[in-house]
């Protein structure tokens, strides 16, 4: 897109966008050195680089490497896209398998993954990305639970939180033993076991676990 | 301890006593340092420092500081101290327990838990802290299964991967927003939903999951 000179209203609009675009391509060239050099070893320098932009143009847009990694960490459940329409509990399911087949192809949730483990250095504890992903999955596990597919004596709360534990220790076990190639296996077995013990029986004949759930095919 | 000049074998006992106890110094130094500053961030000069002790010394224990975080990975199991007889699925509970009570309090057990973050950089992918924990379960889980405490459609090895995850992302979690105080709850709370799922009902009621399986009262 190109400056429009003469536009008016629209002129401040093109710059809006541009600035749009480069912060998009800070917060990519960012999820990139995060995913390679973890947390400690980014630098503001390494990431402008990468970016083709100048030091200064980045710290315009983000005051230091603190703030690129809380937004990379913040963006994190938007960057999931469920390829179906579901509620409820198979919603919960989706959101899993969609951020675990995702993950292997979207840098900025690579980037986020590896931000998990070093969050403390930059991250307000009531903002972290556990607390993050347990509210998204307690939302819909509530929509559940309002739908009868839970059993009576399951805290929803409780539930959304253990399947952020398991998802997240998925993940770096994933990480290490396939380079996360399995990750996507590691978290339908979790829902297998999960399930009997959390839905009523009718709901867990229901919940669909393929690789639809995931990804677009 | 003095050293016996004349002693024959047993000046190279003591000798190998003293070199054990300084071993040990080492390693505890290290765990203090990885704890608070990471792995990246600790240095051999930072850990020989806290060990009072020279680099010299330290280079004729352990080759670098990857040398040293193995060292403190391998030793995690050993570490936890299981206060109470069990066998089979209650043993499997009580490991989990004991190690999250003694996890904050053991400088070890901290310093396992936070290099489990970064141990891709210093320990080879099939020595991992998630496979080493997993086998350690999965030896109870059989024996478990064996006893006829488990459902029959229970796999072992899975049970005991989802329970590690479990178990990981609970101790990232707790750190984030409790310090870990909450640790034993968590783990209790992971119980609580799977045991249904994957015990038969007379084990769900044997099993104990009070703070005396994890620690000595």
């Amino acid at each position: 897109m190109t400056e429009v000179p003469d536009a008016g209203g629209d002129k401040r609009t093109v710059k809006q966008e541009r600035a749009l675009r480069t912060r998009a391509v800070l917060v990519r060239a960012a999820a990139e050195v995060f995913s390679e050099a973890g947390f400690a070893g980014a630098s503001v320098a390494k990431i402008a680089e990468r970016a083709g932009l100048t030091l200064g143009a980045m710290y315009f847009h983000f005051r230091n490497k603190d703030a690129l990694a809380r937004e990379i960490v913040r963006m994190q459940p938007g960057r999931v896209s469920v390829p179906l329409e579901s509620v409820g509990l198979q919603r919960a399911v989706d959101i899993t398998l969609a951020w675990a087949y995702q993950m292997r192809d979207d840098p900025l949730l690579l980037a986020g993954a590896r931000l998990v483990m070093d969050q403390e250095q930059f991250i307000p504890p009531e903002e972290n990305s556990h607390g993050q992903w347990s509210d998204v999955l307690a939302e819909e596990l509530a929509e559940a639970a309002g739908r009868r597919e839970l059993r009576a004596s399951v805290d929803v709360s409780v539930l959304a939180r253990l399947l952020v534990n398991a998802c997240t220790g998925a993940q770096m076990h994933s990480q290490m033993e396939s380079g996360r190639v399995d990750l996507p296996d590691r978290i339908v077995e979790t829902w297998r076991f999960l399930l009997p013990a959390v839905a009523v029986p009718s709901a867990v004949r229901r919940i669909e676990l393929g690789e639809a759930r995931g990804r677009a095919l």
